[in-house]
């Protein structure tokens, strides 16, 4: 691979890492796969010398990651987010293996930032944060025992993705990818506007934006598609409270 | 899977290893894809605390290694054996990808077991060792900084070999894809609703029926979503010519 590669627009996003061990291991994973953007959210450890000492020739890394204060702070401008997680089948969300999500992954890298996020050792990613990612991605693992640590996770995943990153891989048609910031905020003003319209009621919400986040995840929301949807969204609105007369 | 799994006939063989740590999270990585045979080849290391704690619910693998004296002995019932390393250039064995290895190593675990060699931390496989192995297995890696963590090593071996047990593609969420004319007939609606509302001008339509279609496109419309958007049009068809008011 030469001039940009795609690898340097994967963005790894740990949340809330207890161990500064895995912080150690998650770098040298990504290193060595060649993979560089680490973003902390709300970590509750330290980069320490175990930290150090676990990145080995990475503390470059380590030290280059930056912290942000919230999931969606730290997801803001990437075009793609896939929450790794060993739940999938209470959620409603697409879900793929390491190896069928890294050909579109890298295909989109081309356009922005993507990002894989790893939720705690203990406790993962809440369903709030899957939620707020498009994908989730499952790595294949014994049933009786699916518990990867932390780094073995990350590693897996940059592993996958530097494999498919040296194969050809097509490029999608021309598109724009919407940042996460942009869908989230969208995704506000609608429920926001169908509650005004009188189609949604957030004291009973039953699954209705779940559904809907499902949807556009789905999709894979495009800039010009944001615009549109503001635009109904707007109409919608305008129209709202006139509905009481 | 089940019966006996190709993947019972698999063994991790560790030499010299220097790192508690490094023994428990080979452990760890092994558990988790459904492996359990570790061999020890005069390790320089203790199973200790620090091992058992990397190992986390793999302590069984631990505890259940066995050391060796030698490689040979190690390797002595295997029908294959094949040394994961990052050197290539200078040896003649037949050398392969984690990918290229795995179907033929686990056709041959059929037959009896079948060896992945992972040389210590600091020294890897001397060239005796690694001529004692069929295979030369080589991770894709950034070739300005190739030094994978033992554990990650053993993990990514695991991980492709299991895959390939699985074949491993998830299959899809279960989902009731929406019929062509439903899909049509609530675009339709869709269309007189944006029309109601003002946001959509048939006769200076622009783009935005295409757009609209091709955003269901990509999203792949279900049936519990025809109703959802059904619900959000006749709500927006409710508010819409209250708005000329």
């Amino acid at each position: 691979m030469n001039v940009v590669s795609p690898l340097s627009n994967v963005r790894v996003v740990l949340v809330e890492t207890s161990h500064p061990g895995n912080l150690g291991a998650v770098a040298r994973a990504m290193k060595v796969m060649g993979l560089s953007d680490l973003a902390l959210v709300k970590p509750r450890c330290e980069i320490d010398d175990e930290a150090r000492a676990r990145a080995s020739g990475a503390v470059d890394v380590l030290e280059a990651s930056r912290r942000f204060d919230s999931l969606d702070e730290a997801l803001a401008d990437t075009v793609l987010a896939a929450a790794c997680t060993s739940r999938r089948r209470d959620l409603p969300h697409p879900a793929y293996t390491p190896r069928q999500a890294a050909p579109e992954m890298l295909a989109l890298a081309h356009n922005g930032s993507v990002a894989v996020v790893f939720g705690s050792e203990t406790f993962g990613l809440s369903n709030e944060q899957l939620m707020k990612c498009r994908w989730l991605i499952n790595i294949p693992s014994n049933p009786d025992y699916a518990s990867l640590n932390l780094g073995a996770a990350a590693q897996v995943l940059a592993y996958e993705l530097r494999c498919t990153a040296e194969d050809a891989v097509l490029p999608l048609p021309e598109f724009e990818p919407a940042a996460h910031a942009a869908r989230e905020s969208l995704l506000a003003e609608m429920e926001k506007a169908l509650t005004e319209i009188g189609f949604h009621d957030p004291a009973n919400p039953k699954r209705l934006m779940p559904r809907l986040r499902r949807f556009f995840a789905k999709a894979g929301l495009e800039k010009e598609e944001v615009a549109i949807w503001r635009g109904i969204v707007e109409a919608m609105k305008t129209t709202g409270p006139s509905r009481k007369n």
